[in-house]
């Protein structure tokens, strides 16, 4: 029980420094080390299984509508970059440059890819000739690199791991329709699979990604009242598309350019599950991404029959549910408080007394439930309280949200909100990026989104006083 | 029909030209797209389909066999690299280096991996403290990157994608254990899933991975009789281990350095199903890892009830078998061009008359041998004929490596085999690198591997005469 005692003790406690808390989870739960590389972090075993099950079900889901998966180059040529202004302008100062192969100098640098619009546009040229191409629904799972200056592992790391999707087609309507319903997935995969509610909305232009017409988004509100952009969705009009010469040939016998969309979601999101989730003891997995959904812990394992029922349990499991059976020689205090750790959504703890009874106890990692289950119904129990967990962490991270969200209607209640409550602040915008840019300066913060289907909460900008038909979310983010 | 003539006229014959039929057949059957980076690969939908069947298959083998997977960073500090002698010397010259972030140059420069032994190695000497950790069994599906002044989609180019294993053991036996082991899975994967013969053995010296103790190889002989490498299992014993400071404390309370392995496969291997099984109308793609094992292609298709009777037959075997209908406007004759240069297993011909027959025909890609088949007896035909292709393919490659390998006791005789006749070389050598060296200089031949459990063909070395015990396959190899 002294490992038991020590390990608690080693985490430090969300209230007293939430960012303190964040690192200790990310290391202690064995999710990532560091590298020899400043910025770069090592996805070990357990963190790699979270984003393996992400990876699964998200990828269904773009094969369910159409998409297929491709591998581009790692390197963009730096003249290849640069053949989008606003696109080269946003990404050049935080790209990596390849100068050298071998010994030699190359000819032209090369970018390690930031994101890979550029890449696309170039081969959807060579390909894309007639109307009957279109549209092109491509996908690829890959790792970009981005020169940050400041990183932590998951939120901002120079290199991460991510989907990106690109997509090509005949008119702006189809493109819109896309980008929206890439939102929609990754609206649905942010409430239904990882318990996270998110805000859908709208970026303003001066948040928007470079060289997009609109980008949309969708944005989740952590355990301190900071936001996280969950997933992007961009329509680029045609302006990529006439750049990089993207054209077809209609059936009216007319070249015409394409429309443009591409959408994202990374590694962040494992972050995202660790502060909409965790406590003060450790991380709380949603049970359709956990490695393992299901901890069997022998108790007084070294009594007759106790391992055997153990063993025997876990084989009648193990083809339904991803189950774990820990018969090492650590004690069940050590065991509980690594489990919880590591967020494994039930716990399954079996004794002689137990067995004796024909029953074992389940205890819920988010509230710590115990239930009695007869180990003859554990086949129908465990998706219950499955089930019931996945609510109540959407549930208690949805009333957070909502007791988090302040309206304000006038700047200096939208400066002494900011200032004291972490949170979200719905407020009226004029749609002046000069607005935007005080609220920054003055209370520190940018909006997040211009949300879909929310009343307007006045009819005058929060900032200026002018009139205003466009509410925004604002806040603090990662 | 003119469309059709079109493209099987654009295939270069492969006894015409082997290297041509190649690039063709990667172009003409959707595989790759060429990028604008010299040397690096588009890999289009139809080709990443191939290698995720492949992940997926391989993937689960490693999981069975005790392996976790990670994600180590893209690049390596130059510092690190350089620990560990022979391998910094085996790689320099091909790696690519990273030498400003944004606008400002690093201070130290970064490699792009080109594989990930020094990564591991800095990892493992963090986590790995007691014999309790042991084994460390890790694998990593990732892109890496060697900068080769000569490249060729799928065989050499400058970055590809293939999966790295790299463990850490407590002994010498168990490293040596789980090398083999990688190498068997390797093997079977390549002769039950490929339908590729391959020769397991062990490298020379001169021939091993820079740093190796010991590399194990599977050797496939490709159409035009040369070697392609097919994975390799290295064992690294100690050095990279004490060079890296990756030691654990064993029951005995000293502290010993870990013993260790690493084994890759790439997508080199859609290069090996190319030219093991292709032929001058395109693809011939083993079941297991075909996109479509099936495709089905309407005869007059315009008819009443023959497109409904297409869809019925697809929606009843989709379930069970990879199935494609092509319902376009493309006449049967395009269709029936355009699967085969995709090298689908099987297809389908279901016209006006078949229906009333309640039949269909069934054509093997392979051998393009007809088969009449009774609507409701397709569930299990298609599995026996599936079968029988992966068969029948298998041994065509087997026969064709037979026919080509040819046994060499002298010098002249060698010579002679190597400048006439493509295939493998069977000799004895004495185990002096002098004699490869000369080999290669007059023969133009490498040794490939020295072959498990195979009899000695005499016992004198082919290239100088004397003492030899070791019976080595020599070849042209890509």
């Amino acid at each position: 029980m002294a490992n038991d005692k020590k390990m608690v003790e080693a985490i430090t406690s969300m209230n007293d420094d939430f960012a303190q808390w964040y690192t200790d989870i990310v290391k202690k739960a064995d999710l990532i080390d560091y590298s020899s590389v400043k910025g770069c972090m090592i996805i070990r075993p357990y963190g790699y299984a979270i984003w393996e099950n992400i990876q699964k079900i998200l990828d269904s889901q773009f094969k369910a509508t159409g998409h297929e998966n491709v591998c581009m180059p790692l390197f963009i040529p730096e003249s290849l970059l640069n053949k989008e202004k606003e696109h080269i302008e946003g990404f050049a100062p935080e790209v990596a440059w390849v100068t050298h192969g071998g010994a030699e100098p190359l000819a032209e640098r090369l970018c390690v890819r930031p994101t890979s619009e550029t890449l696309f546009c170039d081969h959807y040229a060579n390909i894309i000739k007639s109307y009957r191409d279109l549209p092109k629904l491509y996908n690829q799972w890959c790792n970009v690199v981005r020169w940050e200056k400041t990183t932590r592992p998951f939120l901002r790391s120079r290199e991460f791991l991510w989907q990106e999707g690109h997509t090509m087609h005949a008119t702006a309507e189809d493109a819109e329709e896309e980008t929206l319903r890439m939102l929609d997935i990754y609206a649905n995969f942010y409430e239904k699979t990882l318990c996270i509610p998110v805000i859908r909305g709208k970026k303003t232009d001066k948040e928007k990604f470079a060289g997009a017409v609109a980008t949309y988004t969708v944005e989740a509100m952590m355990h301190d009242g900071k936001a996280l952009q969950g997933g992007t969705s961009h329509n680029f009009g045609s302006d990529f598309a006439k750049a990089y010469g993207v054209e077809y040939l209609d059936k009216d016998n007319k070249l015409k350019p394409c429309f443009q969309t591409s959408w994202g979601v990374s590694t962040r999101m494992i972050g995202a599950i660790i502060m909409a989730h965790g406590d003060d003891n450790g991380l709380v997995l949603p049970p359709k991404i956990a490695p393992f959904q299901l901890v069997i812990i022998p108790v007084q394992q070294h009594k007759e029959g106790v391992l055997e029922k153990a063993i025997e349990v876990k084989n009648a499991l193990c083809d339904k549910f991803r189950v774990k059976l820990d018969d090492s020689d650590r004690s069940p205090g050590w065991k509980f408080s690594e489990y919880e750790m590591k967020g494994v959504p039930l716990r399954l703890e079996l004794g002689p007394r137990d067995i004796e009874q024909g029953q074992c106890v389940i205890v819920r990692r988010d509230n710590r439930e115990k239930y009695f289950v007869k180990l003859d119904e554990l086949e129908s129990k465990i998706p219950e309280l499955l089930a019931e967990l996945e609510k109540g962490i959407y549930n208690d991270a949805l009333r957070r949200r909502e007791e988090m969200t302040y309206t304000c209607t006038s700047l200096e209640d939208l400066i002494d909100t900011a200032k004291n409550k972490p949170g979200f602040i719905k407020a009226m915008w004029c749609g002046d990026e000069e607005c935007e840019i005080k609220l920054k300066e003055i209370a520190d913060v940018t909006s997040r989104c211009m949300p879909f289907g929310e009343e307007p909460v006045g009819d005058k900008c929060v900032c200026c006083g002018k009139k205003a038909e466009k509410l925004v979310y604002f806040g603090k983010s990662y």
